[in-house]
């Protein structure tokens, strides 16, 4: 049979498993990224596991999410991440060298190899032919010090691109038609593998965009071949030797097969408030708008932002909407700046942030409620950008632009037609301005030894983890519908996310988006524990592991679900929650808040994948099932991955 | 007598009074200036006046402080801010386009006019030769209607400099010098007027820095002749024609004098946490720190940017230290980028800000607790950076980006000993690049009647105020020391600051970083009322009223102190506080917290300034005088100047 890229990478690092799809594989990692949202937790974790020195070939800490300080806590992590990655021998990629994902990419991106990374995004450097993938941290922290990934074979989807995209259309579009017709669970357990003619057209940035927003179809990750577009983009960063040519075999076979037709697509942008609410710019061209932001890892390539100048050159952005830039890094921010085009921007009414992730993640720019904030970023979940009641849109760098000078969301072919504009021909350098000044290298072994990583009073500890005890009866304290992200789990934003290494704190913000009452009910509850009911997509978004851990030190045991987002599934399995998919999807309807469940037996679920659950409250009782592996047992009724490792020493 | 220029400028707008120091006088008012953290009140006082159209010359609401938009709160001032700026034919300086200070020095600053601004540092614009005034936003509300301001005649305080400063100095260390002469009271009841041979070497951007840190001192304000640099400063601005020349006449004489020798400075540093603790950068040279930070009002100009990336060019920072480069306007950073100062900065390894205030008014960047933190800012009082514990430090741009490259506090002239450099000559374009694009223009009179203010749900009403009571018989809820800032009585940050259009919210952080008691205390007690008591110079610092609304919310009656600092003063007598000084500084001592004091007959104060207090659980009495004119004891009678106007219409 021939091979698709997908399964080539994975050949290339299997230690052990049958590639068949479902069944658990594990592979050996290359390469880590983590970042200060999830990192301080992961240095903990490498800390509890008594590393010495990171056994990858290359792992980063970046600093690009917590860039605001509007207190100690911000400065108090980057400066205990910093000397933690020089105690384990990491790279330390300083606030405003720029956003893990496109500076990994500059930096770091090898074709062929593997990278785990403890972000949802992770999956963009598969824009070099690399297989990468976003976990909790805690796998990342088992990745660095060398133990394989472990996780179930996906399906390969292979994507033929064939045609040329139209003018004013571009990468961000051909993302948002794979949401428009797949919905944000369209990808899951599957990596989404792109091929065909139409991949000429794109540059190795432009891959990067439908590959980081990959996560938004919750695939496993997306994967592109490296080929000239990848040599060319090597070459511009001074790193062409570490080029080499991957691509599927000819006529290779694909597990799912999809085409598009580049040059069928139109602008289109994701209404608020799921990245799958896909439509064409031209049905909602019209509406008015507060802001338009520039910027992240969804639209991060110097093309991106040059693009946008090019538009609004000579031009002026309307007085009430706010016209914000966030390069993505500071390599891009230089070009950008020597290219003339930050002058433009500026000229225009833009406001230059500091290179970083910030109001992708809510750290910053937040809109006023209910006034529409077109952004060129991979998510609008409720409330991520820091406004609990907002209405985010999602789309190119074209239709913002377009909309900022006019003030209503606006058709870049419609405008452009208006202003006799012809689509701009940038000329970009075919060097880039790599500069490694805020990149500091591992430390030697031997001076890292000596190296105590500083903790702030705000860095505490891990909380201890119980076993799962043999008899489960407990309240279902919340019931949740379809696609809950763990921004609505655990939510990021300038009010929470500075509290990210103190579980205690933070866990008092724990679904509080969609129940303030719960972090209260929870503590009162404390001595039974608790459950959740979801429904389909249960933890789709952000990688990051406090969505398992807040609500397991607030006494969670299990949650009873349509189906899981594959990181979240795996996070609560390190951290000890049993996660159960209903049998029959229409006993969802027949449970309510606070009924009481019991489920018994729990010590033998090794042998059994289907449990009978009792609702106490109604006298009825119904099935659901696990999908842990033998493996992920053992953690769970351990209390999770921690101790589970304790135990075995 | 010879008229020195403060002495011209204020009898040029003299409208009653006599021009003698200590007596009240009240000046017409040409231009006034709002931030956003001062303005949204002065916005619904300007409702409550029930203005119509500002009968000013200029009137500019800036924004500038509140840039960070953790969550909607800031991006919903700003659109009151917008829409009531249009409402009431005011320009509206939106988000991104700078400070209001050399913002405001660069597009509207005129020599000879009168500027009342609800910002502390509003004598900035001295250096053009203007009467620049910070005062309490009601005073500003006030000048907005057409009303003159009041305030006490200052004393004139002649500053002869002499000689040229030395290679590595600039005009931060020549305030640096004055604090080190004066300390942060040496100023008040004064106006600063700089003159003699030593200013041919200032450009009118030097003078701002020294005129905007008069402030410090405790100054009315400061005040430049109008010369050559000033007529230069408005070519490059494209504003020649707005050039008068303006100064004191041949032998004017001062009510007091003093002499700098330029020639004779060097390198200087405020230590913490006062702007006051000045030495010389040698003998704190070698210590540690964490973060080195460009910009803000206090060094604005070009230049002050211009000579730190020269520094820097071609070097690097040291990892262990954060360089944040704060751009003080818009069209400096336009004039940066244009000169490749921008990508110098970058390389070398700097965090480039949107323009605005930020880290200077503890809007981010704030450092972790107690490392050192260099800033070119004006002030370092406890907590005002947004760490509660923080280690601020006050120096030139010089000092910074040597001790930025050295990771320790560096006298810039022993780094350019040990790296061979020459004090660079700095190419600075000779004109700007004005851009007014996100300057908006009052709106035509018909249309502005048309529009209605866009209020957030966070945007509440001013609180009703009672009136003075005959008799007070209430405990002293806090005893505090000298010198205590308005930043510790109403903090600024990010946790507080989103909520200076609700006085119901803010009063809860009143003095909590002195006692975070004190606003439940003080509920306990309503129905009393309380009193503080203080030392010297209570209320310096920064001018807003919510120092003055929030306290008195809570339920103050009266501050018994030792002295006052101005603009507080007349916030407390704007919102109905007495405000007392003892007659006899010894009493202080004799006071604890928790006395129960008394003050009878309070109706007759405009009769007697003398007052006689008991201390009921001493069984001691003291005396207290105040200082109000017949015109303030009106107002505190009624309860606040709001209460007074609706009285009298």
């Amino acid at each position: 049979m021939s091979a698709n890229l997908a399964r080539k990478l994975i050949e290339s690092h299997l230690v052990s498993g049958a590639m068949t799809p479902g069944a658990e594989i594990a592979i050996r990692i290359d390469q880590t990224l983590t970042q200060d949202a999830t990192g301080t937790l992961v240095m903990q974790e490498l800390e509890a596991l008594a590393l010495d020195r990171a056994r990858t070939e290359v792992s980063v800490q970046y600093v690009d999410h917590n860039l605001l300080q509007t207190d100690e806590k911000n400065a108090e992590d980057h400066e205990y991440l910093r000397t933690a990655a020089q105690r384990f021998g990491l790279w330390f990629s300083k606030a405003g060298n720029g956003v893990s994902h496109p500076t990994h990419m500059q930096r770091f991106g090898i074709p062929g190899k593997t990278l785990a990374g403890s972000d949802s995004h992770t999956p963009a450097a598969g824009s070099l032919g690399m297989l990468a993938i976003g976990v909790g941290g805690l796998e990342v922290a088992l990745a660095i010090s060398g133990r394989p990934l472990h996780l179930r074979m996906p399906r390969v989807w292979g994507v033929r691109l064939e045609g040329e995209l139209p003018q004013w259309c571009s990468a961000k579009d051909v993302i948002l038609e794979m949401l428009r017709r797949h919905g944000v669970s369209g990808g899951i357990n599957r990596i989404i593998e792109y091929h065909g003619p139409g991949l000429s057209g794109l540059s190795a940035m432009d891959r990067h965009v439908i590959a980081n927003m990959g996560a938004e179809l919750g695939a496993t990750t997306t994967v592109f071949p490296s080929d000239a577009a990848v040599r060319a983009f090597l070459r511009e960063e001074g790193r062409e030797s570490d080029w080499v040519e991957l691509t599927a075999d000819p006529d290779a076979e694909y597990d799912i097969e999809d085409t598009i037709d580049l040059s069928t697509l139109e602008p289109l942008i994701a209404k608020p408030s799921s990245p799958g609410n896909v439509v064409p710019v031209r049905e909602v061209a019209g509406t008015d708008i507060a802001q338009a932001v520039i910027g992240s890892s969804a639209n991060p390539g110097l093309r991106d932002f040059a693009i946008a100048a090019a538009m609004v050159a000579g031009r002026q952005t309307v007085p009430q909407v706010s016209f914000d830039v966030n390069p993505s890094s500071r390599e891009i921010l230089t070009d950008l700046t020597e290219m003339g085009a930050v002058t433009g921007l500026v000229i225009a009414g833009a406001r230059i942030h500091q290179a970083g992730c910030l109001g992708c993640i809510g750290m910053g720019q937040a809109p006023a409620v209910g006034r529409n904030s077109l952004r060129t970023m991979p998510r609008n979940f409720p409330g991520r950008s820091g406004t609990r009641e907002d209405s985010v849109w999602l789309c190119s760098p074209e239709t913002a632009a377009a909309s900022a000078l006019t003030g209503v969301i606006t058709d870049p072919r419609e405008w452009a037609r208006t202003v006799h504009m012809d689509y701009p021909k940038l000329d970009l350098p075919t060097r880039a301005s790599v500069n490694t000044t805020m990149l500091v290298a591992p430390l030697d072994p031997e001076l890292a030894r000596q190296v105590r990583p500083v903790k702030g009073p705000n860095i505490s500890s891990l909380p201890p983890l119980t076993p799962l005890p043999e008899r489960i009866e407990a309240p279902v304290l919340l019931k949740v519908g379809d696609n809950v992200s763990t921004d609505e789990i655990s939510p990021a934003g300038a009010r929470a996310l500075p509290f990210r290494s103190n579980i205690p704190t933070l866990a008092m913000f724990t679904f509080t988006q969609i129940d303030d009452t719960y972090p209260a009910r929870a503590q009162h509850v404390s001595e039974s524990g608790h459950l959740l009911v979801a429904g389909e997509n249960y933890g789709q978004g952000s990688s990051r592991e406090h969505a398992a851990i807040t609500p397991r030190y607030l006494g969670l045991r299990a949650v009873i679900a349509k189906s899981f987002a594959r990181i979240h599934w795996q996070n609560l399995a390190n951290f000890g929650v049993l996660a159960l998919e209903f049998e029959d999807p229409a006993d969802y309807d027949g449970i309510d808040r606070d009924d009481f469940l019991r489920l018994d037996n729990l010590g033998d679920i090794a042998h059994r994948t289907s449990l009978r659950v009792l609702d106490m409250s109604k006298e009825t009782t119904f099935t659901v099932r696990h999908r842990l592996s033998p493996r992920q047992v053992r953690d769970v009724l351990a209390g999770g991955l921690i101790p589970r490792l304790a135990q075995s020493e």
